[in-house]
């Protein structure tokens, strides 16, 4: 294969982006990206006919239909092939490891990433890239993990932190001969670079780096892919020349022969053994007993070391390296929040149907008994994560634009004079989002399991499983306490601007916007809550203003905070500490919905949307917004903005209103943001919605269900047990 | 084995309780229900040595010294016995259910629970078997459920609504002959007894019931032991005699042969298939095809049908007959409650003893690393849990010994006058409690895993398997939600009585108390908070007065929702339905917080206790209240209690404080309510601290860790791949 660098100057491609987007309302195009739902009448049909949209149109408008074309001939292949299909009962772990392990060879070797990808530029070969992890997450996320790091994550980094003589590992990982993982986390310590401590020591005598892990709490740890298979580690060390310390750089560290995947001597690795989910990957641990490579495989764009033993730094070019760090530390976090998006999507797909077919409870003196959807209280555990599902889904396919065009700018050494500002604005984003993502969806799949009642317990419901394996992205690729902690370090930062009036120096420092609630802060923080009927809080307007106001008075209350301390003598660390729980982390999540509901705000206001849809967007960003505010409502009350009970009297009355007028809408709203059912294999979201004919195949299929088991005999009574 | 009715006359034994309990003060006996913590110097030791008080008094204090001796005798046993030792790796679905099939027969048979509890009279005898449940269940909460549904529960269930003649059934059960499902729940509708649909037809001409299944959707499902292992159901359905409906009772329905399992003809019956958790247990769906059953299956205590097919019913005795229904309904999420607050316990051992050892950080100019304890978001994610295991433990406790002296009292048919209202009342708790405390651990469990950061996601920390056999309480034995309405609509009830100011009537309504917040209600709801300092609200006198005018508002508010609905000539289930997310929901959450404030401050007030344990028990008190108050912040707002930030502030700052003033006694606190080592089964949470030397064995253990996989050739590169 041709490997081509991807920091090649790209053609501007405005023109047949344009083009190719135009196609979406072509009637055979559209059915590829929706197609047509079961016509049979079944228990959801009664729902969809109520809906005043047509569910395609939305589908394509909440998601760009490229990516959406990507994804939905990605699961066609999925389901076509026997090797990715799913295994009735659960494997053992040993079994799981192997499966997703095959799938992995397989999914290299069909090409489901075609080879030509390498040559179409950064931004849309990882937009490309992407589109695939994230349906392939739907489909298997321990396979779409399994992937991101040991091909995908890893050829993105080898490329930013390595150079030319690199170039053989990128061609043998895409050529299925190598299988890399990824070896930061330590067992005593998280990501925590400055924590890292394996080291890399230079022996100019044999020209090696000797790899060493002091003890076993500086052991590798967690990495996925170096439990069983990875033959390659990109491993993070501290560089050591002469007893001079060069801090944390990666090197390309053989783990296992290619051929026979048997552990080179020196390195003592293995499995971690099982965990609460995700047991198709093998985490893996690994100790390092002065084990020797070759100088050339330290990744040396940022510092090599001379074959005499000499350190030597090569910042040429510090915007590139900036790029390139801003995309290894940023992509993953990136990648996890378009996976759990989909999860969200997902959760809400099982909820929402099946509260539309099952039914319980009735008015007295009715006889047909209700939906549970009929229920406000359901209405209200359900649609505000349907309308995050929508938010997020738009914010996300517009915020990886965004995030996309900005690396591969930097890549291109291109004259961006704010690439500074963009590379920190660009990470509060991200410090913001993916924790506000992954723990919506947690708590949305949560939500739904309980909301399919007893049923959301099986596991062929979906619940269980999607809640087991999603529950890693919480705490990996960056904690979500410690993302949210540097979120709010970033926007507080910038109080004294505002509260100088600065607003040239704000607009410098967020050439995205995310910052501009700071604009006229303090007049922003003198506004007060007027209204006086619902219709006054349920609009976009008052749900946009109402975050302003709670994002100034939130980072302004941090600053003063801060201050507080600081005057009180309390070293930075330990104030920060301090201010974290009430303060910074409320303050992370405020701004990280305040971002959805700006891009989801810009989105609709695209020109052309049919205004029925238009309709039904705006109501979705108003729930999501209001369920917000009903969140942060103490602080409406406390900072002043609200006094009395009209406010929170008003917003939940709103809430009950939106979530009523939404319920008609519900079912092809979620058929609009819904996967097929071969990837959402629930047997309560099925798009025919009927329950109970899967309940019964399934219950029908069980392995021996009606025969009495094959250790009868341990449990059996004795002979004459009859009465 | 001889059966005795547990409803004979019982003597005044409170003498003898009283002995009973004065030995927790003997040194051995102490020894017993508090054995010495590991001596060597560990992690943990330095946080050990700074408590204020000895844990292990706390301990004895925490729960009846009685109840703990049953408990610390069980795990003994059940760790001696290698029948109950838990596998290493997850075996397979079918696997799991065996093992627990066989472990289930050997605690029948080796007599776990003594053949003399069943001479001891209702009270002591269902206390005991409480204690072994919520033991068992932190052992492996799969036999526990097990052996609840299949024999525990069934036969006090079999008491109380059976007749002499079934008292054959009861000894099979003991004597492992017969196994046991309780057969409520259908496909298509969950506990709601109004919808079950399988008949119960008499037929005179044989004298037999005639067992249907309608069709799928009335199919009997989820009943544990149905699917493999059970020998009969206690199955619920509509009873006919000549085509009248008398509705539901119980009939004993044999489903397989007890000598070979294998299931009679007329009954379709298989297992459900894989769950999210809880897979040791077979629950299992049966459908009925004209299955006849003798007459003298119908469990006729409340109703019979005479040979020739007259219905009769035999409501001789009301009270009676109350009590029965009362215990049937409600010991089972009395079971849960206890079980629930016993994962709690395990879940903030684990996240506490990990935080102290676990470290992360340090302030600049300093070295030494900091213990993730020592951070105040850390403590402000898991304190409270700590406070709510406290109080959960000491308010199980409490009413569990008044609930099970009610129905003792009720089955003597002792002269009660208020029996009707302490029902009524009883009722109402149980609604408020089991959704407090799952809830509250459900979100305990996932607070800690996430606090554990990636090794809480190990299997052997122990957590996610908590979390998924956890899952399954917050929507069985009655719906979360729906038993949460049951709770508010008895508070809201009596508001009419407030607003008189009827105080005789609403002691009357309320002869436990939990009512009394309402007295004089008017006057508490002008009440206004006037606090200026951290003190004013740091105090148990502030949190009390606070939760009463919550309350007040709360009962006031929901009951004006209803009103106008009713004026607007809304029916009363669609009002209910239209005020359940906004204010019936948090009226029966906080009412049941209230209570369980309530029984703790009375706990404290027991003579004797060392003033340093009474210090700590009144900040675990205001640490669970304040945590309380600032989910119900707006409310304060809303109601006028408060106005400007003061409330907010001082209640964040008081939170912040008592974390840190817990902070030096909370390993000891964790000590005090943390099950052997052995229960807890956590690499994370053991007693020792040594989290590294555990995770050390725990990887070095894996089998085959260090080998290749023997699947490796089918991932291996092909020859000739190596650079």
């Amino acid at each position: 294969m041709g490997v081509v660098d991807v920091r090649q100057p790209l053609g501007d491609d405005g023109e047949q982006r344009r083009e190719r987007r135009a196609w979406h309302h072509d009637a055979q195009a559209l059915h590829e990206l929706a197609p047509d739902l079961p016509v049979l009448p079944g228990p959801l049909t009664e729902y969809r006919q109520m809906a005043s949209f047509d569910w395609k149109q939305l589908r394509v408008l909440l998601e760009d239909p490229e990516t959406l074309r990507v994804k939905m001939n990605l699961w066609r292949k999925l389901e076509a092939d026997p090797m990715f299909a799913h295994p009735k009962a659960t494997p053992s772990v040993e079994e799981q490891k192997r499966h997703v392990a095959v799938q992995l060879k397989r999914f290299v070797e069909i090409n489901l990433i075609p080879r030509e990808v390498h040559s179409w530029g950064y931004k849309n070969k990882t937009k490309f890239m992407m589109a695939v992890n994230a349906a392939t997450a739907s489909w298997n996320k321990n396979l779409s993990v399994k992937f991101g790091l040991g091909v995908s994550l890893f050829t993105n980094a080898l490329l930013s932190l390595g150079t030319e003589r690199h170039l053989p590992f990128y061609e043998a990982v895409w050529d299925n001969k190598f299988l890399f993982c990824l070896g930061m986390t330590e067992v005593g310590h998280g990501s925590n670079t400055k924590s890292v401590r394996t080291t890399a020591t230079y022996d100019p005598k044999t020209q090696e780096f000797i790899i060493h892990t002091p003890d076993f709490e500086a052991a590798k740890c967690w990495a996925g892919n170096l439990g069983k298979t990875c033959t390659h580690a990109m491993l993070f060390a501290q560089l050591y020349t002469a007893d001079s310390c060069h801090g944390l750089h990666a090197f390309l560290v053989p783990i296992r022969d290619p051929e026979t995947l048997t552990p080179y001597p020196g390195v003592k690795v293995g499995d971690i053994g099982e965990k609460a989910g995700l047991n198709g990957i093998d985490n893996g641990f690994a100790m390092f007993d002065h084990f020797r490579i070759p100088r050339e495989n330290l990744l040396n764009r940022t510092g090599d070391v001379t074959p005499d033993g000499e350190y030597e730094s090569c910042f040429q070019n510090p915007e590139q390296i900036l790029g390139a760090a801003l995309e290894n530390l940023l992509a993953g976090r990136v990648a996890i929040s378009q996976e759990s998006t989909h999860d969200l999507c997902a959760a809400v797909t099982i909820a929402v149907r099946y509260a539309a077919v099952r039914k319980q409870g009735s008015p007295r003196n009715s006889k047909e008994e209700l939906s549970i959807l009929e229920y406000p209280l359901h209405q209200w555990r359900l649609f505000p994560y349907v309308a995050a599902a929508c938010s997020f889904k738009v914010f996300m396919d517009l915020f990886t634009d965004q995030y996309l065009e900005i690396v591969e700018q930097s890549y291109k050494g291109a004259e961006m004079k704010d690439i500074t500002s963009m590379a920190a604005e660009v990470h509060a984003i991200v410090s913001a989002m993916k924790p506000l993502i992954t723990w919506t969806c947690a708590s949305a799949l949560q939500e739904s399991r309980e909301a399919c009642g007893g049923h959301g317990y099986l596991k062929s419901s979906m619940l269980g499983t999607m809640r087991a394996d999603h529950d890693a992205t919480v705490t990996y690729e960056g904690d979500n306490n410690v993302l949210s902690q540097q979120a709010s370090n970033w926007v507080v930062r910038h109080w004294s601007l505002a509260k100088q009036g600065n607003s040239a120096a704000l607009l410098d420092a967020s050439p995205l916007g995310t910052l501009n609630f700071l604009l006229n802060a303090e007049d922003k923080l003198k506004k007060r809550f007027t209204g006086t009927s619902k219709t006054d809080v349920m609009n976009a307007h008052f749900v946009m203003a109402s975050y302003e106001w709670l994002l100034c008075w939130l980072t302004k209350a941090l600053d003063n905070q801060l201050q507080k301390l600081k005057s009180a003598g309390v070293d930075r660390f330990t104030a920060r500490a301090e201010v974290q729980a009430f303060y910074a982390k409320p303050l992370a999540l405020a701004y990280g919905e305040n971002n959805v509901l700006c891009y989801f705000w810009e989105k609709i206001q695209t020109p052309g949307i049919p205004s029925e849809i238009k309709c039904v967007l705006e109501r979705l960003l108003v729930l999501y917004g209001l369920w917000g505010i009903q969140r942060h409502f103490v602080i409406f009350y406390r900072g002043g903005y609200a006094t009395g009970s009209q406010l929170a009297d008003l917003v939940q009355e709103a809430c009950q209103t939106v979530c009523n007028q939404l319920k008609p809408d519900i079912v092809a709203i979620v058929d609009a943001i819904a996967h097929p059912d071969a990837v959402v294999k629930s047997i309560l979201g099925r798009s025919d919605g009927r329950i109970y004919d899967h309940l019964y195949d399934a219950f029908m299929s069980q392995q021996g269900h009606m025969e009495r088991p094959a250790w009868w005999r341990e449990v059996a009574a004795k002979p004459q047990s009859k009465l």
